[in-house]
């Protein structure tokens, strides 16, 4: 072996997991395995969860109209000890209806925080409606009732999916009533979740009026416009009603009637951006429930909310994220996926930029 | 070719510029051509620049002392537009003789603001040394005597041998005095920077006490700790002395005496930044002058200043790496330099985020 390809093979690479990675990482897992191992994962993660340790940033981006209406965000967390995660989002309405794409494409990447060394880059498209879904699964563990459950769910877009996967994980679902305001959207989703072996029962819009008040668990994962909400009926919920809200993420963008949210125990993901972008916006000041990490943790304490009216307010946590990436390296690691990169250009000299250049040609002479 | 193949090649890539890429861009191109292309692609973006149509976020990122200290930063900017760029910092002080790392690595990254894909991804530590250079260029450029000139560089580093190329493109250098506090990097300086054809003066340390009296030009890009600077004498200075003071990136991490900073005519790169971690931290209220793409675009309001004591306080504006990634980009499509790469998993159908699995295995049945 050449001086040269020692030096390649000494330099620190960054591993890639792109699409057909991920694809692979889901069917090499098993899709029940994967999403249980996220469960276990992030409710191990918020159970263990020290605010003091955790240093993450609330959602920040750039929101613009041109070159058409849009978003890039960035999710970066750290916990002590720990890598450095940054998820970064982008979300533009016009994506399917202009360029056959998803309106929300996203990465995620992990830093060493010893050496500052970029370790990952992968896809998070995928990762986030699995772990969006976990989160919505352990809120549900420890809040909604504790038998077979009559599942509703309104929006019936990709997170719908992982959503009633997820649940179908901590419950046994009898039976599941769903809605979407788009008939097109509506006709395809028992298919999409053919998988988990539940039957579907699509209803019509209007159906969403009265929902609240026929099912144990709902779980609202819409795109609804800012101020079109509610998305669903101002009716009387059953009185043990545990709602997953996970459609809200954006000030004004509401998906429950503002007297259900007051009735309710409020859990927020992250109270902080909540009370901004998520259903917190309607709760009366200081009254909602301690965040997600805290009831999990005091999942006794809180037996009694099952049989209460409760809303898990999901806006997404970058803490999750970084949960699913560690859990996607160690699965592609399991498997051997993904591609290792050496994307750094670290000089041989590190007083002198240009001196990769040269070691290369000078060997190479 | 299979459908599989043809829905393959239609995904969306990212274009991923690693260390090889960076290596071969630079040989490709050359340096000085390199330089001069950052150097007028910088200028005519600070001649342009509309803060107006700027969203750039001041830096920010994790501080930490755990495994050991250090830092990972972002630094997102976006002009209305073009692309959203993010550039990721990491700066670890024990990574050269603990890693035998840099103690600074950085990747940087291009969305397409139109669909929110992630467009490219390069090694940013090699560009990130060039854009400091060019930016130091365009403010002797501007600021200093129009005239061959005597330079002096004080930290002998990474920076500096860019900062001294780069300067070498707008002025004749006629002499060059430097200086490092750590004889071993002193050393090396000539001949990292013998492909200038320049002759180096190697001076000791205690050369920078009355150095500011002997140069036209100098240089500061030291790593001074928090609090131990100045890093030059306060003597009295050349008058028509310019100063590049490229170091100074943290609270308390001054280069220059304050009275010299309180004399000057003093150009930040970016004012709200400066007055927090760059020499702008010992002016006086409100007596810093304009920002640098203001002088450069009223350069001729200016011409008198290249008689007077001047300082650019250079701590480094994400709009320098907007621009350097997307000369980087250029480059590496006229020379056919990267890895096309497909990371974003986007699903066929985009309201199931498992069906890129389901899809490519009912193409293969």
């Amino acid at each position: 072996m050449s001086d040269r390809s020692r030096a390649r093979r000494e330099r620190l690479s960054t591993l890639v997991l792109g699409a057909d990675d991920l694809v692979e990482l889901v069917d090499r897992t098993g899709r029940d395995r994967l999403m249980d191992l996220m469960i276990e994962r992030l409710r191990r993660r918020f159970d263990e969860h020290d605010p003091s340790t955790v240093l993450a940033r609330k959602r920040d981006g750039f929101r613009y109209d041109k070159p058409a209406l849009g978003l890039v965000e960035w999710m970066p967390t750290h916990e002590l000890g720990g890598p450095v995660v940054v998820k970064m989002v982008g979300y533009h309405p016009t994506n399917p209806s202009q360029r056959a794409l998803p309106s929300v494409i996203a990465t995620t990447s992990m830093w060493d925080s010893e050496s500052g060394h970029l370790v990952a880059l992968a896809d998070a498209t995928l990762l986030t409606a699995v772990r969006t879904g976990a989160a919505s699964a352990i809120a549900t563990d420890v809040l909604a009732v504790d038998r077979p459950i009559r599942l509703g769910i309104v929006g019936l877009g990709a997170q719908a999916v992982t959503q009633l996967h997820a649940i179908s994980r901590v419950r046994s679902i009898s039976s599941v009533v769903a809605i979407d305001s788009d008939d097109d959207i509506a006709r395809t989703f028992a298919d999409r979740v053919a998988f988990t072996g539940i039957d579907i029962e699509t209803a019509p819009p209007e159906r969403a009026d009265t929902i609240v008040g026929e099912v144990d668990v709902l779980c609202t994962c819409t795109s609804v416009d800012i101020g079109a909400g509610p998305v669903v009926g101002d009716t009387a919920p059953t009185p043990w009603l545990h709602v997953n809200a996970v459609g809200a993420d954006f000030p004004g963008k509401l998906e429950l009637p503002a007297s259900l949210v007051e009735q309710a125990f409020v859990v927020p993901d992250v109270a902080e951006q909540c009370l901004v972008e998520g259903e917190c916006q309607q709760v009366p000041a200081l009254r909602h429930g301690p965040e997600i990490p805290d009831v999990v943790r005091h999942a006794d304490r809180h037996a009694a909310r099952r049989s209460e009216l409760t809303v898990f307010d999901s806006t997404g946590w970058s803490v999750e994220d970084d949960v699913a990436l560690r859990l996607a390296v160690e699965l592609a690691g399991d498997y051997n996926l993904g591609t290792e990169f050496v994307i750094e250009c670290l000089p041989p000299d590190p007083y002198d930029p240009y001196s990769s250049a040269d070691s290369d040609h000078a060997r190479d002479r």
